[in-house]
């Protein structure tokens, strides 16, 4: 149901038609929609719930896309979206060939700037703002919209730190929730909290609502507005707020879910020139209730009743558990019988498990909030103390945090163990979350063991292994979804440190694997072997070191290796083989294995299911199985 | 000279023997020694100069080493490695086999945790703290000491944000000196001006000198101070100072070179729990007065007079031009024309010599502070925008915006020209500034151009190609140090992207480089062509994309192919050249080509002479050349 007035809005333009008045019911309306297609067709919720006034107001307000909004991380952004002429593919929304779940400049004119990592969007807007300035356009507008989870990213305080004193047009409304996807935490959270609910602010704004009207009517009184708005500033915060401090004027706190009052603001706004901030104050999840209950359940909730709002769960009773959810299990486990361990991440203890310890464990694990850079150098700091430090950051999102894995963990051997969850293709988030690259880019780091469990029993030896003494900086990259046994319990082992193992013997070829993805080689492998083709298969566990003794043994055996990973190919596992043989190849004489690579291509890869998105790249078991008939034939 | 004070102490202990009123002399002493020591040991001076009153009261105050004292960036430790054992090995700092410029947890076990990039210091105390906090030692005092320009760098505001919150103990220091390399720059250092001279400030400061006993006698009364300060801090700062915003508290300012108010000061601290910070305020190059004239020229001056202070200069007037300032003048030559450029630098003008286009075109050249992140993203958002950025970040560095070169530079397919100064081994800043890893992190993102300069004619060739209309993303990364030629100006060239050129044909081995290693690679070449070898030589220039056509030659042509670079061998050059010609095994038939790669192998280099760390790596002109002599021979 889109209802009337949505119905006819097919871009921003149509949208400025509306009275001020017909806002609120558009709003009603957007809402509604949302909540209908995303009940079968998942995605965002309650983030987007949150900025459903916030996104007509903008559009209301600014002259888009001519001016520029940048949505911080961006899953907030399908009101926008609706907005802006998508609203019929609304319902594809990141599926594969429909549209993003995250704002992307080749998707419309209106996504000034393609985001999907946090804490990206002041330092965009003023890049865009110096260029207006630069240009001499001096009316332009340039606008970030950023979480107050985001807002902790260091990235966001170096923009703003920059932007302070630059007289660029730039406006940051801070989009106060209280929430990332998890909680949010940390100093800069509770003073948002301190601000808001201040006393003398609750008063302030309680009269400027009487004076304009309450409840009943809209509001008019424009310069009354922005005195009291200016007043409100200057009594409550008037020496040094945080964002005054940086050299940005703050205005707010503002009820972020009264369309009227934001329009009437974002018009007094476009008016400053120079960086200002608007701290909005809004509810994730926003109108409907079992979101507003359970923001984080409901950040991603999957698919739901439209009416009631409660969750469809899929009957998962006898499916093996979740690789986060192994990891979740066994790092308390562990840290029951070594004391030295700690548990860290940056602001996703539901996405990665670890909530389940910081429930068990509370003062033995962490969350940082979005800093993924603090998170690796606190471990550091942690293991530099002696204690073991799992720190488990999503692949994509630990591209964050390289330098301090090489600075501070790596050139100082420290024992901290790097636990990198959805490592490989990611399916619906699409290009900015495939955890792609991190074999290729941790390859090259000296001091680092990196490993990849092919099931969860590998990862709970992986895990332990990684805890015992002295073992240095360990990486264990494993995907999101499921994992493969009904039970995922084992009695841990110890792994020796670069060593492999042979899954099946054969002859001619050998497949080469690393971590989950040897299921799908293994399902070719014994395909061919029940078509009479019997071809090797060893799942290498280890990236680095890698097992010397086991390649020269294969060398021996075979004359054709296919290695297999879900990762790129430029630099990755398959290239540390081809590295590995062809240094040896005067020690094997004349003979020479000749290596054939599987991976992700060198492209950025769409968003859509992981099955699909495997066989685009060739790395499901047909693909797998094709290439290895290719190299048998050759 | 080291002073009867100094030449007494030969670690913290000893100096805790020490009455306070000897401290100021103390000071005096080690000011002289670390002046007349670097007159010819170069290193980094002016920071050092800034913290020897402060070294002096953390050892005299706190128990190091158990309690632990963390230097961000590292460079200001001088004072602090002389009080702790290593006054006589001083003169070896920054030498081959002598102690490191930065602090190192294998040095010595006074340096807590190993520094050389910036704002890290916060991130790691607290990390220690932590530890401390687990294994119930509530006593223990975990201190970062961090200047004004690291506290901008994101990481450091990350970790505010999280100790705020925490109970940990944990003192940060800020070291306030409005300068870090160059001139601090932003919001936050303007706010600290503010703090600073302010009026209330300085009238109350005035009292407690007053009361103190100004410049006569030492001060007594740690009562009246700690009163006194808190009355300062509760009078000038009460409502919401920035620190306090984010959980801290706050006290200062404090003149940092009044060592014994700042013994008195950390001894009220020292019994205070929880996160707090000191704001003190030093100069740059105190007590030498060239240094403190120009603390950014006197940063790292190299060899001076240590009576006068005045540089010596080396006769470099018939020397080639460094690549840095190769750059630097042509970015100015190619802004001129091109009206869409701008230059960026994160903290590093004066390093990168972006300070000329600064200079000459103040509105078109940004320096954003020690913000690598914001940096990378801000040049994304004036390329969204149009125009054509040339962002330039020391390789190490670049590790820090490694997320935001994929997220949102790569991904979005934006012209930013990203320059790569410092690529490769860098010589006596030694393992945190070595820029070993680009190549290889950059090799498997896709749609960057990547490529390398072999002389300053090919820098600028490349600065000017990627400067033309949609190029997309362009790397050019070059070293540290003298460019080839004694004219650096040439007529720039559009040069086909992707296309490498021969620089002497051969038969049997073919040397392929990347970038200015070449020029080893070519005095190998000749000597063994004068000794009646003929080997081939190609600059690839590209190593992204690689120049397919030209490596089908080569591997029509030759049997072996040597690959050498200045960059670490796991997944570099070499292995892009390993990978393509696996690629090509077939269409070549049964022949082959053998590669064998030369580069920075599986380990963090050490400190010291560029020539003698080219020698251990195996990539100077003799190593080279006893490689192709082994490869002619197989």
């Amino acid at each position: 149901m889109q209802g009337v007035i949505l119905e006819n809005i097919n871009n921003p333009e149509e949208l400025r038609k509306l009275p001020v008045s017909d806002l609120p019911e558009l709003a009603h309306e957007l809402r509604n929609y949302i909540v209908d297609t995303l009940a079968t067709h998942p995605g965002h919720l309650a983030s987007s719930l949150g900025t459903v006034e916030l996104s007509i107001a903008l559009h209301y307000v600014f002259n888009t896309p001519d001016d520029k909004v940048i949505w911080d991380v961006g899953h907030q952004a399908y009101a926008h979206k609706i907005l802006t002429g998508r609203r019929d593919q609304f319902h594809t929304i990141r599926t594969y060939g429909g549209i993003s779940g995250f704002p992307r400049r080749d998707e419309s004119p209106y996504d000034a700037f393609g985001t999907g990592h946090s804490s990206t969007s002041v330092s965009a807007a003023l890049g865009m703002a110096t260029a207006s300035k630069l240009k001499g356009d001096t009316s332009r507008q340039h606008i970030a919209v950023i979480g107050d989870g985001a807002m902790t990213g260091g990235e966001a305080f170096e923009a703003l730190n920059n932007a302070g004193v630059s007289k660029a047009n730039i406006l940051v409304i801070l989009n106060d929730n209280g929430i990332s996807i998890d909680k949010a935490v940390g100093g800069l959270s509770r003073y948002l909290v301190k601000i808001t609910s201040s006393q003398k602010y609750n008063r302030l704004k309680e009269r400027v609502w009487r004076k304009t009207g309450g409840d009943e009517k809209p509001a008019k009184g424009r310069n009354f507005i922005s005195k009291s708005l200016a007043a409100l500033k200057s009594s409550l915060l008037s020496s040094s707020n945080l964002f005054e401090s940086l050299g940005f004027r703050y205005f707010g706190p503002v009820d972020g879910h009264d369309v009227q009052q934001l329009v009437e603001v974002l018009s007094s706004l476009r008016k400053l020139n120079g960086p200002k901030l608007l701290h909005i104050v809004t509810k994730k999840g926003k109108g409907m209730r079992e979101a507003e209950r359970n923001p984080i359940t409901y950040h991603a909730p999957g698919k739901y009743d439209a009416e009631t709002g409660i969750q469809l769960h899929n009957d998962n009773a006898h499916q093996p558990l979740k690789y986060q959810d192994v990891f979740g299990r066994t790092i308390i486990e562990l840290a029951e019988k070594n004391d030295r361990i700690v548990g860290i991440t940056p602001a996703m203890p539901t996405g990665c498990s670890l909530n389940m310890m910081m429930e068990r464990m509370p003062n033995r694990a962490f969350d940082v909030g979005i800093a993924e850079q603090h998170a690796v150098t606190f471990a550091a700091g942690l293991a530099a103390q002696g204690m073991v430090p799992f720190c488990n950051i999503y692949s994509s999102f630990m591209q964050r945090a390289y330098d301090q894995v090489i600075h501070d963990v790596a050139l100082q051997k420290l024992n901290v163990v790097m636990c990198l969850d959805r490592a490989g293709l990611v399916g619906d988030d699409g290009p900015t979350h495939h955890g792609a690259f991190d074999i290729a880019f941790f390859r090259p780091i000296p001091n680092l063991t990196i490993c990849a469990p092919m099931d969860e029993h590998e990862l709970r030896d992986m895990m332990y292994t990684a805890q015992l003494e002295n073992q240095g900086p360990f990486v264990i990259r494993y995907p999101r979804g499921l994992s493969v046994h009904p039970d995922w319990r084992n009695v841990m082992h110890n792994l020796e440190i670069g060593k492999g193992r042979c899954i099946s013997e054969g002859e001619k070829v050998a497949v080469l694997t690393i971590g989950h993805i040897g299921n799908e080689a293994a399902k070719a492998v014994e395909q061919l072997r029940n078509e009479g083709r019997r071809v090797g298969h060893y799942d290498m566990r280890f990236v680095k070191p890698l097992d010397s003794g086991l390649l020269d043994e294969i060398a021996k055996k075979y004359s054709l290796v296919l290695t297999v990973e879900d990762g790129c190919i430029k630099g990755g596992f398959g290239s540390a083989v081809l590295e590995y043989y062809e240094e040896r190849r005067t020690e094997y004489g004349e003979r020479r294995i000749k290596v054939k690579m599987l991976g992700i291509p060198d492209c950025f890869v769409t968003h859509g299911p992981v099955p699909q998105l495997q066989s685009d790249c060739g790395i499901d078991a047909g693909s797998i199985k094709r290439t290895i008939i290719d190299l048998w034939n050759e």
